[in-house]
């Protein structure tokens, strides 16, 4: 996300990849979203899932790590007033590697607040199959790298 | 989220409570989201923030828990598809309690799917001085109690 003179419109950014072990996605899940297909093998093969599969919280906040890992500048990072429209659409399962795309929609400076802005991101999230997992519009609160002018 | 006959537009469910201490605040920021002010107490202090504040992902699966604990029936949940407009309003800090409240907007059966349906939910998030300090609209997949005939 950068300081604010840096973030392009239109520009996109490749991130990541990690891999989704079965071990860290039921830890994930026991911890915040014990479902049986997230958290049970045997109950997950049974399940409409045909086995387990990560929590989709799991991998939206593993998406955010590859992002402050990669496309943070955290002396400029003010975090984030939220995001849009986030859809799973994909199961992502044990073993699976996953990796994202970022791309600025637009950037607005702050009308109240000098030297600082936000900008909004597409975030498409890929597995090694290349297939569209998971999809959210990230909205990222910046500084700008030369103060405003008082 | 019970299952599909079960849901009542309009109907609203308390769900919680829960406490965020430092220690989990910062765990679970190391490993998702190490920005300053969600890992580094004195950062975070010279922060805008003032101090160490929760991931919003942390509160989002934190709720999720909550959610789990107390609104699915594990039978009949099938997971979600997504969820639409999540605001972070407020921080949440070490120390902070919070609870969620749960309003069903509407609910569709599926019209490919005999036997399944799906219901919007409207997620608020409180702090234990009834502040708002998250939202966001889930969308949940679940199964009729009683299956459709064939």
């Amino acid at each position: 996300m950068q300081y604010f003179e840096d973030i392009q419109p239109g520009a996109v950014r490749e991130i990541g990849a990690t891999t989704l072990t079965e071990e860290a996605i039921i830890a994930f899940a026991k911890q915040f979203d014990p479902q049986p297909f997230h958290i049970d093998p045997v109950a997950a093969k049974n399940s409409a899932f045909g086995g387990i599969i990560a929590s989709g919280w799991h991998t939206a906040a593993t998406v955010m790590r590859l992002i402050v890992d990669s496309a943070i500048e955290l002396e400029a990072s003010l975090g984030s007033p939220g995001f849009d429209d986030l859809a799973w659409l994909k199961p992502v399962r044990p073993g699976d590697t996953i990796r994202a795309r970022m791309t600025c929609i637009d950037k607005t400076p702050s009308r109240s607040r000098p030297g600082i802005g936000s900008a909004r991101f597409l975030i498409e999230t890929f597995n090694q199959n290349d297939e569209l997992v998971m999809r959210f519009t990230s909205i990222g609160i910046m500084r700008f790298r030369i103060p405003a002018k008082h």
